[in-house]
């Protein structure tokens, strides 16, 4: 493409069709202009390129691609330089198929463990989830192609996912749900943002020019396009205004027309289009470079390794008594479970990868293992089991646990419960799993039990297991990295980026999901995730930010201290202070006890991974941003930092705090204006009207003796009238019956607010 | 004054003043027209009727007048017939004072037990609010005077009152905050309703149209005034266009001019004024008659007898581990606590009566003993006192508690932490008090405590006493009444109105109370008090509908059938099991399992009191209103009954589920247009669109078989695809490439609408 081709050589008609799709996956090309179509494809854990001949609604067969590990896993790494790295590989497969723009990463936070799509998404933490997203967007990035961060916004439920309301209230919207979009966009530029189905607080993502324009590119300097989710356009013609740039997938034509009538009969400005139209010609010049770049054929078996490398950090190890793990490979083992052998490795939906090859841990144990390993399915996952058929798999892996050294149960979520498209209507695991670990746990109390799930499941076997590995869904090359685990050929180090509840009556959203008539309030405000156990003090099964080692880590005494940035700089030493080599990340949150504004105990802001030798120790040096502990100022409509003696903890987990430092920050200022609904104790404390204010009432008081001889000991008569607006003063003044004048506030109010 | 006046005989200058007052607690008179000025007073559970001479603002010295239970105690009788004689009461004495209008009752719901003012409220429900409040109503205005049902609406904390915006949505602000008040208004017809002083999302309640018009006259038909709270008007010109008939108290005349300077702008019609003064003068002219027509003297020992029986059938038996209640009169009592000798009876702020006379428990119990009865204050409720003088008061109490054989402690709230004006910062007694009680109940178990609180308190002793009395705020005879339970002179017989939790952090609105910069989010929703417990299942101290006797009750199997009304009528024999005579308040709660519309499990509909001799047997028949059924349908801006199978919980507190019975309803009909909205699965269910839709789908699912290929088994593609907006099929037939016609959906839609 003429990298000098421009809006202005094309017709109003040619600027509108580069505004949509020709096919499911294709921009439309302008030949005349010599502007090329590029395709865009689905991720994001992997290249989802539909093979030619496909169905055309872009659903069926797809070329081979590397499956990493799906959000929930590679996130739980919380490691950076891991996630860049796929990213990279990620790039490198869609440059060489020829694909301008990779489908990821979504970052949407994890409202509810229900939600369908939560595989998809990294953690119920903005600032995780926009670290982690960063890192994929820079990695992919740095390939020459594009990305698509999604959904783009407040799409955290699948049910009614194109109509429903998320009816969000600013502070929330701004502090969780959108703060890790701002994170990528600021930090990393992403190619396109996608736009999500759904409505927030009643207007559809697609036509709102408050989060597309306002927010997105005035507040965050995205210099990007938009691109709508697929079929989420819902009124094209003020879609475009609100700066939705490029609806996909191809709409025939009709849509493009529609601009076409809006500008001919005055509705829409050309120049919007102009603007759209730029943006297209923009991303499809920009992936000249890049899409085919890179010379193929892919390395399948060094993406694959990559894939074992990054899903063995994906796996948080729950629980680990008495150390039953890591397993001796000179163990008997029982494998029980039909996970170990047909891998439940990633979730259905717009997402699924064909894998260039795909791992089975049992066959990954059995190449590690240096005894015997007995395999035992346990369950089904078919949809019709009858009791009998469970009984008898029931029995026959009891039957192998019993005889081994060691069980290893391998459960589940079945793949048909988790999807794009709908939700779970609850957390439990199948009644037969839980009865087969039951089961297995009487017959041998060295058991542990591995997890292959996309959503986070009740644990109620937590108690009597004395091991547990949370697996998560691993991609292609978990039954590897599971084996790795296990054996010890890899030490665990990732951690929970959502918290696992006791019970679903606990979970924050449970009252308010998926909502009804197309509404669903966001009820529990800030606190999501941990921020609400934490507030409501309720106990959990693990907390946010736990995973233990095969080493443990000693933290020293952290300090904090200010930057000349304004950031906190957080330092501590940590110790590897077991035999082997590990891996631990480094939480901070923090906290304000004092502060003036409802905001979480504590909050993560920052962490870090270190890398320990056994014996080793590290300082760990951790920069909180200054922005990232703003809170969303709904009187003045701005990002403000609160002044104050912040609590800065730093902590292996949300509920395992290792040092406390304290750091005293100077707030940003707010100014707002004296009105006549400012209250009295405002008013109090403002230097030019207080003094004045508190000689009047001081006047009025007097008159008031009689009320306030009637009233109990101890009965703070200001604080009982401290919250009248001054603005209603007058009449409170010529009650009684004074000389104070009640148009002096009038002029106490243009007094105050004069410059100075 | 004469009847025949009307506001055709007025200036627009008069008919100004007329909407609002002349003094703290007048309206205006039109001397030349012959309207006289009538005096409305504080309530609401006594007649607080300022003396001549008192202070300007309302506050100071009052009448002497019977002070009945506050709301807190009277709701918890449950007793509508008693109730109705205190309001009848409370009439004469507000008559003899030639006082129009008491102000009152106050009905808000409880949504916080933190909220300063609970203890002028009657429940966390809307039904027994509404029930008690008709009652009270009904009592008061059969005297000739009338009231003013308060605060109107969503005035749920103290915490800055005037400004507040209670961002509350539709389904709870009608099924919760408003249904109360709509019972009220349609079986009783206050005289006058008073607006409160908050914002409901966003909107000053002086100011909403929505609210004032609306909902309380179109739909409710309000016939009588709509009064400010005092201090309540905002902005006075669209508050009388609104619906606010009458501002209060005076403003002298400042904004009655502006009334008149709109008119003559044209920004406001003459004809609004004309109503609001209207009903001014409807007001005066009803109140001629009733206002003063009864004679006077006050006699004070009936109505004190009346307040000592109300106090009575007020009071809640908690627990009562073997029968430590009632008390023998032969026993030898060590009489502890302060609020023994100096009661507290009533909460403070603007409902604060000046009592004809005063009970204290101490001198009434030693009134009924036969026996020793030892006094020791055990603590003080001065502001300040020293650890020493509260280890010496503790000692004191101890020694009396060891040397008697039953301790009674009268613990409570200190008058000081609840007030009118602000609100609690958390449920706990003082902590010199629950010392108090754990080293009491240390020396003696056999004791006893009687709480005197407004607002619920967490009960931390509970498992270590074993008898508990809530007594609440008892007005004036609620000492003699307390003996009197004590001894068992009066069986028990109230029941909980509000759920005593175990922690402040399991109650619904503790993340979301007071709220932020002006702004409350009422984020449990329709989950308020017991409904919320319910719904996350959790523990609490006791609850809701909670209250025992010194007699047992059984219950016999419940029938519910629907009457030729609608309405469901429930039966059930109660049989009073016991040696004693008493009372029970039976419950009737409803659910819908199978429901469409989330809704809590188990709501209140209605109850009675059966009042039983020692081994009587009764049919107690209890009418759930259909409309009681309904929820509000955001769709249709309506109450909708759900069709369905109900289930019917015939209780003696919502979690003692005496017998239950279930009862089919057919559903009001829900009538939705097919729009471009209408989702796949919805329109499927058409009868007219259905059959075309699923023609048409089944084509389009050709195209993609390839697509359903590739999904795990199990997984439902329609599930999958159900919420699809219709009108965004028109992409995914173009795309399926098959014949169908994207603009069919036009046609459908209007096939679908057209008449049938």
């Amino acid at each position: 493409m003429n990298d000098e081709i421009s809006v202005a050589d094309l017709t109003l008609e040619e600027k509108a069709s580069l505004t949509s799709g020709s096919t499911f996956w294709n921009t439309q090309a302008v030949e005349r202009a010599g502007v090329p179509a590029v395709m865009v494809t689905d991720g994001p854990h992997g290249l989802r390129k539909q093979r030619e001949g496909g169905d055309h609604l872009g659903m069926g067969d797809s070329v081979l691609a590397t499956c990493f590990p799906p959000a929930v896993g590679l996130g739980s790494s919380w490691d950076v330089d891991l996630v860049e790295r796929v990213g990279e590989a990620l790039g490198t497969e869609t440059s060489i198929e020829n694909v301008a723009v990779l489908l990821g990463p979504g970052i949407n936070i994890k409202r509810s463990p229900l939600c369908g799509r939560n595989f998809e998404y990294v953690s119920e933490d903005p600032i995780v989830s926009g670290v982690i997203g960063a890192a994929l967007v820079r990695g992919i990035q740095s390939m020459g192609v594009g990305t698509s961060l999604k959904h783009f916004a407040a799409n955290n439920q699948e049910d009614d996912r194109m109509r429903a309301s998320s009816d969000v209230d600013e502070r929330p919207l701004r502090e969780i749900y959108l703060r890790g979009f701002q994170r990528v966009v600021e930090d990393a530029q992403p190619w396109t943002v996608m736009c999500s189905y759904n409505r927030i607080n009643g207007v559809y993502a697609s036509e709102d020019p408050w989060l597309l324009t306002k927010v997105l590119r005035d507040e965050w300097g995205f210099e990007g396009l938009v691109v709508s989710d697929w079929g989420a356009v819902n009124d094209r013609v003020p879609g475009l205004a609100a700066g939705m740039d490029l609806e996909m997938p191809a709409n025939g034509g009709v849509t493009d027309a529609q601009i076409v009538a809006a500008v001919h009969d005055g509705s829409l400005a050309e120049s919007v289009v102009d603007v759209a139209a730029g943006r297209v010609l923009d991303l499809v010049a920009k992936s000249q470079a890049g899409a085919g770049a890179a010379s193929g054929p892919l390395d399948v078996e060094a993406h694959h390794a990559l894939a074992r490398e990054a899903a063995g950090r994906s796996i948080v190890l729950l629980k680990n008594d008495d150390a039953v793990l890591p397993l001796s490979k000179d163990s008997n083992l029982a494998v029980i479970g039909a996970f170990a052998e047909t891998a439940r490795y990633q979730g259905a939906g717009s997402s699924m990868i064909t894998p260039t090859k795909l791992d089975n841990a049992l066959d990954e144990i059995r190449a590690l293992s240096h005894a015997e390993v007995v395999y035992a399915a346990g369950f089904s996952t078919a949809v019709d089991v009858s009791s009998e058929q469970a009984a008898a798999l029931r029995e026959e892996a009891v039957a192998a646990a019993s005889a081994a050294d060691v069980a290893v149960v391998f459960a589940g979520l079945p793949a048909r419960l988790e999807s794009e498209g709908y939700d779970r209507d609850d957390l439990d695991l199948p009644a037969d799993q839980l009865a087969l670990i039951n089961a297995v746990v009487a017959a041998n109390p060295q058991t542990v039990v591995v997890l292959s799930n996309g959503g986070v499941v009740a644990l109620p076997f937590a108690d009597a297991v004395p091991a547990i590995l949370e697996g998560w869904l691993l991609g292609q090359a978990g039954g590897g990295a599971t084996a790795d685990v296990l054996f010890g050929d890899v030490n665990p180090s990732a951690k929970l980026t959502e918290t696992i509840p006791h019970r679903l009556e606990d979970t924050p959203a449970y009252l308010d999901f998926p909502g009804d008539f197309s509404h669903v309030r966001y009820s529990e405000g800030l606190f999501v995730g941990y921020r609400w156990y934490d507030a409501r003090r309720f106990d959990v099964a693990y907390p946010f930010g736990h995973g233990l080692s095969y080493t443990t880590f000693e933290y020293g005494d952290a300090t904090a201290a200010v930057t000349a940035d304004g950031d906190i700089e957080v330092r501590v030493s940590v110790t590897n202070t077991g035999e082997r080599d590990g891996r631990e990340v480094v939480q901070v949150y923090t906290g304000l006890p004092a502060g003036a504004v409802q905001r979480p105990e504590r909050e993560l802001k920052a962490f870090a991974v270190l890398s320990l030798a056994a014996g080793e120790s590290q300082q760990a040096v951790i920069t909180v941003r200054r922005q990232d502990l703003a809170y969303w100022d709904i009187r003045v409509d701005q990002w403000i930092v609160e002044g104050g003696e912040y609590v800065v903890d730093v902590a292996a987990s949300s509920r395992d705090i290792r040092s406390t430092a304290t750091v005293t920050l100077e707030g940003d200022p707010v100014s707002l204006p004296l009105t006549r609904t400012t209250s009295l104790s405002e008013a109090f404390a403002h230097p030019v009207a207080g003094p004045i204010l508190q000689a009047t009432m001081a006047q009025m008081m007097g008159g008031m003796e009689g009320a306030s001889s009637v009233m109990p000991e101890g009965v703070d008569m200001m604080k009982m009238i401290g919250s009248f607006p001054i603005g209603r003063l007058g009449m409170m003044m010529s009650m009684a019956g004074g000389e104070a004048d009640p148009s002096m506030i009038d002029g106490l109010i243009a007094a105050a607010n004069a410059p100075q």
